[in-house]
């Protein structure tokens, strides 16, 4: 539809379109950056949404029975801000957007999770918000397994662009959704034909609703600038039994007499000229961020909706038995059941005297079937490699279309859509995710693990098969550099643990921290080292002395997981010699650094030769070998230098030298 | 087809298909480590391939116009390593294949490119090989334009898993093949509907041909273990106008008796009694590992008939002109044009003289404009970021399905699918690729850029925007940590040039490296630095002085990119103030450190306070600011502590504190 005849047949809904492409159109010119396209193009779907389909309440912006709306083309993030300031988000004022893109404005270039209240996920790198969502509608399936849909009743809506559907992560969600029929879940394609480059046609032919339906999506398809359409597209992909895409049909910078449906609408401001232009095309007079108070009062109308909606849904949760509440509102404000601490204090104490040898893979399946025994919320599952992964309890019961009451997905190939998902599990609240693969392919799920830890979301990454220690895969399963990747991203806590204690240490510090964790864990089989039980969960000091010098301390070995055994057995060694030395575990990095100096000196105090035992590259290690009074003459390394090799565990140490005799030396060549 | 019919209906094949299912058996029995499934599944497929359509010769593995044959399902490299014995090539022995994983055998867990002839590419990481393969299929396309059918004229096959297809990188891949119509690409799909965890109902009930066909292939159908079906499917796809899909209905552990179409088919070995049972239903009483001659002659036969194909190739090679026969053996070893060099330098002095004040990202398209003049071979691209990453030069004409001269690929929003497609561009050989998108983003391309590393191929990722220098777009497009991550990774040259010159030296350096390199580049301006030319190129040395102290030398300032003109701002503060002050410009880490001790100590002597200042987080600086004699004592750090934030540059870097001011500050508070 045409925007006379739009102005013309709907002049109510066209005016609040209207007010949201200018506040967009405003903004970008405003701030001299941003992308002003995509608002103009999809105002029109919004406003039917947000008018017809979204349950809300900006009053309530965390109500736990709200849809959730996530802009996963998040460069058009004017499109969300202009949403929440005039349906009546307090957070999110006219001068937060007239100061779009500035310093301290809530308004940033791309949504950021926990800036503004009604921004449900940190959107921008393409594909994320889509992917997340997946997540999202898995939450609101086993909440309302667990609950009821009398209380959890609620859809996530997605708005995609061309480049969220290029990106190869909406495959492993799309295809993801697909096969679990995720019915609740509803994509609105922007499907405006243009890219950055051009025309999408340039890099894609792909025919996307055949895509979506190859995977067992229902596709709809509506005039993404005809009201009508649009709602009853809507309304057609809400009664579906399948997760719904909507092919909307957009024109970018609808409007703009010389950029409309060109790349020029995409990433800039529009410029004065065609500004004054789209004012007198849109009928709309108004300086910037001036909104007219008839239109704004009919947005705040439709915010003050909610209200009602939210009171109904109150009445039937009061209906719940108070022990159901209790826990609705227990597992939605994210804290743990008092009887898990006990518990995991129960368990590390048990495994301290028993002192088991098994690969910390399994100890942390030890360890989750004490969580997920005392946690329901949990949800567990792998990229198709459970049993390699041990990630799946007993009990736990499988996630899938006639059993959301199961609590293990089964994510499939799909390492980056199952870190998606895991965030938007953990953003929808109420469900505590964690997930499993190989260390090394934390590279395919780098794109979502960023996000996470952007955003702090509570997700647990279960990465097993941390080290050369794999054996005969080799090279491309080997990991050498990812653990300094993983501890170089800010916001998030890796864990190696050296044994079952330390696994159970870990799991316990990843369930409270505010923020995603790794777990790297070991294939091989690992001696108890913690063979002296405490109270005190010695982990959530990063690191610590586990075994004195017996003679006048003159080395210390500082190690982390299955390299502390290598560690100790040296210590042996140099001990026999008179050499006194310090073994300290340092199971993660984040949390010693967290430690006050005071701390952080006992455990490395300057003066002894000092040496490094970890089965991956020095990369990062020299800030504990040199730093905080360490001395370069007095430090080194053992570990790896390279790529690693396809043979047996017990060829390959010996081979890269990562062994007592190694480390041993090492020491008596500095002191 | 079942086994008693096959043996009846095709014994020749039968025997030459169960010598690469009992070589894959009793190797995978040998190593106790492996998986027999699929090469068990995949043996009909694989024999009708290599019989019937496969051109290849292996005494002369690397023959240009071979075909290429990517084992994409790269777990199943007994399936390759059987193949190659089988055929001939004289370094994979049955001795070899006896030492399967084992330390030193080229016949590894995953197929590992260069570690044996005829192994085209690394493999392992589920969907690298068929993204990987998408390049290659570029490479000859391009290739065929400049140097014409006659000598031009392979295809490449695929041998593509379940997992290889539930991979997003599969998706980036064939949507792009399909929209270039790639006719030249044929993917066998193994499709056993088996995955890790059980079947893949499991996880995803995807009409794989469907999508496909969505993306433009043709599709088509076969019981993989008919031969004439086989044959006659590839027959077809070879016939088509587009990339080819072929759904091989398979059995994966094809006749064992209890494992057959399960997962324990797919990933350990089958066992003693197992074995004893295929042994008779194969009807193959051989000990493990013995050919019977009249098989292993008949498989010898196969590959010497390639001899043949090459001769004609060869007299159709003769009748090029000298000059382009000279031109076509420069580009497939990879040499340079001599032109190039002296043409750089020319470009270094001027820009030196001219002192020009620019983007180093427009730095790099300068360079690029003088590189792709002398150089035919490049083949440039970008993520859809062409206008951002300045990777689009005059003249170089689009690559698309009417004109395969042109040599700028538009990869579309997939930065994936373009590393990977860059790898197989650059292992076919013949044209050097590189391709853009924004620094952050490599976090989608790191399984391919991994695989760049461990293969050592020539690729060069053009990665701009490389700090919170990008400005309002904010955290999750600025690059925080992906300067640790890059380089923490081995085998990889990362370049954060300071000036217009540093950026020709690192371009000049990573056209001549046998590794990948990353450019790291920014959207600001910065001033030309390096206003000396010297002949040498100065960056090939890693790190080297800018300027050095007037008076004595107090303090060494150390900086990458566009910090170093904060870094010579505050040396002027610092001198002002009689504080002699040296620059150090560290482009290139790795380079540095592989200089001489005697080389990194006249840069970096013992003694003056050390300061290091990038605009990303300190992890790895420690090597720089306390090694070789440097002190904890007197080393500081400016940089970013965690993730960025929207807003213009000029309030961002204050804001961060990544000022002249305050690196000055912090020499003082040392000194």
């Amino acid at each position: 539809m045409n925007i006379p005849e739009l102005r013309e047949r709907h002049p109510e809904h066209w005016k609040k379109a209207a007010a949201i492409r200018m506040l967009a159109i405003d903004a970008v010119e405003e701030a001299n950056s941003g992308h002003p396209g995509m608002p103009m193009g999809m105002a029109d779907v919004a406003t039917v949404l947000f008018e017809k389909h979204l349950r809300f309440d900006p009053t309530d912006p965390k109500w736990p029975d709200r849809d959730r709306f996530v802009l996963s083309a998040g460069h058009g993030s004017m499109l969300l801000y202009a949403l929440l300031y005039l349906t009546g988000y307090s957070d999110m004022t006219i001068d937060d957007i007239r100061r779009f893109r500035q310093l301290g404005s809530p308004a940033e270039g791309h949504p950021e999770y926990g800036h503004a209240s009604g921004i449900e996920t940190t959107t921008g790198p393409l594909g994320q918000g889509i992917a997340t969502s997946v997540g999202m509608a898995i939450a609101e399936e086993s909440m309302a397994a667990r609950f009821g849909r009398k209380v959890v009743d609620h859809h996530t809506y997605v708005i995609a662009g061309d480049g969220c559907l290029m990106e190869g992560v909406s495959q492993e969600a799309l295809s993801f959704a697909g096969r679990q029929d995720l019915s609740r879940l509803i994509v609105l394609w922007d499907d405006n034909g243009i890219s950055i480059d051009g025309k999408v046609s340039l890099s894609d032919k792909t025919d996307q609703k055949a895509r979506f339906a190859a995977s067992g999506w229902s596709v709809h398809e509506c005039d993404g600038h005809d009201p009508d359409d649009i709602d009853r597209a809507i309304c057609e992909a809400k009664a579906t039994g399948q997760p719904a895409l909507i092919d909307c049909h957009t024109h970018i910078g609808f409007g703009a007499p010389t950029k409309q449906d060109t790349k020029g609408a995409h990433g800039s401001p529009l410029g004065a000229a065609e500004i004054a232009k789209v004012r007198e095309i849109y009928g709309w007079p108004y300086p910037p961020f001036e909104i007219p108070s008839d239109v704004l009062s009919a947005w705040r109308e439709i915010g003050a909706r909610g209200k009602v909606t939210r009171a109904e849904w109150t009445a039937r949760f009061e209906k719940l038995g108070p022990g159901k509440r209790a826990e609705f509102e227990r597992v939605m404000a994210g804290t743990l059941p008092k009887k898990l601490a006990p518990a995991l204090a129960a368990f590390r104490k048990e495994i301290s005297e028993g002192a088991p040898k098994v690969a910390t893979r399994k100890s942390s399946e030890m360890v989750l079937e004490v969580i997920n025994a005392h946690v329901p919320e949990t949800i567990g599952g792998s990229a198709d490699l459970t049993g390699s992964n041990n990630t799946l309890t007993k009990d736990l019961g499988t996630f899938d279309v006639d059993s959301r009451g199961g609590r293990y997905v089964h994510y499939g190939i799909r390492e980056h859509g199952m870190a998606a998902a895991m965030n938007g599990i953990a953003l929808h609240g109420g469900c505590i995710p964690y997930g499993g693969t190989f260390l090394v392919f934390s590279d395919y799920a780098r794109g979502a693990m960023r996000l996470s830890a952007i955003m702090g979301t509570r997700v647990v990454y279960v990465f097993t098969h941390d080290s050369i220690g794999l054996g005969e895969d080799g090279p491309t399963h080997q990991p050498v550099e990812h653990l300094a990747m993983l501890r170089a991203t800010p916001g998030t806590y890796v864990f190696r643990p050296a044994d079952t204690v330390e696994t159970a240490e870990s799991w316990e510090l990843a369930l409270n921290t505010g923020a995603p964790s790794v777990l790297a864990l070991t294939r091989q089989n690992l001696p108890t080292v913690r063979t002296r039980h405490t109270r005190q969960n010695l982990t959530a000091r990063g690191a610590y002395v586990l075994e004195e010098a017996v003679g006048r301390r003159k080395a210390i070995l500082i190690a982390t997981g299955s390299e502390v055994e290598i560690a100790l057995n040296a210590r042996t060694l140099l001990e026999r010699k008179g050499i006194g030395t310090r073994v300290v575990s340092m199971p993660c990095w984040e949390l010693f650094a967290e430690q006050d100096e005071k701390y952080r000196k006992s455990v490395l105090p300057a003066g002894p030769v000092r040496v490094g035992v970890e089965a991956a590259l020095r990369f990062g290690w020299d800030r504990w070998l040199f730093g905080e009074r360490g001395s370069e003459k007095k430090a080194d390394f053992v570990g790896m230098t390279g790529f690693g090799a396809s043979a047996p565990i017990e060829q390959l140490y010996p081979h890269f030298g990562i062994t007592a005799e190694a480390v041993a030396a090492k020491v008596e060549a500095l002191i």
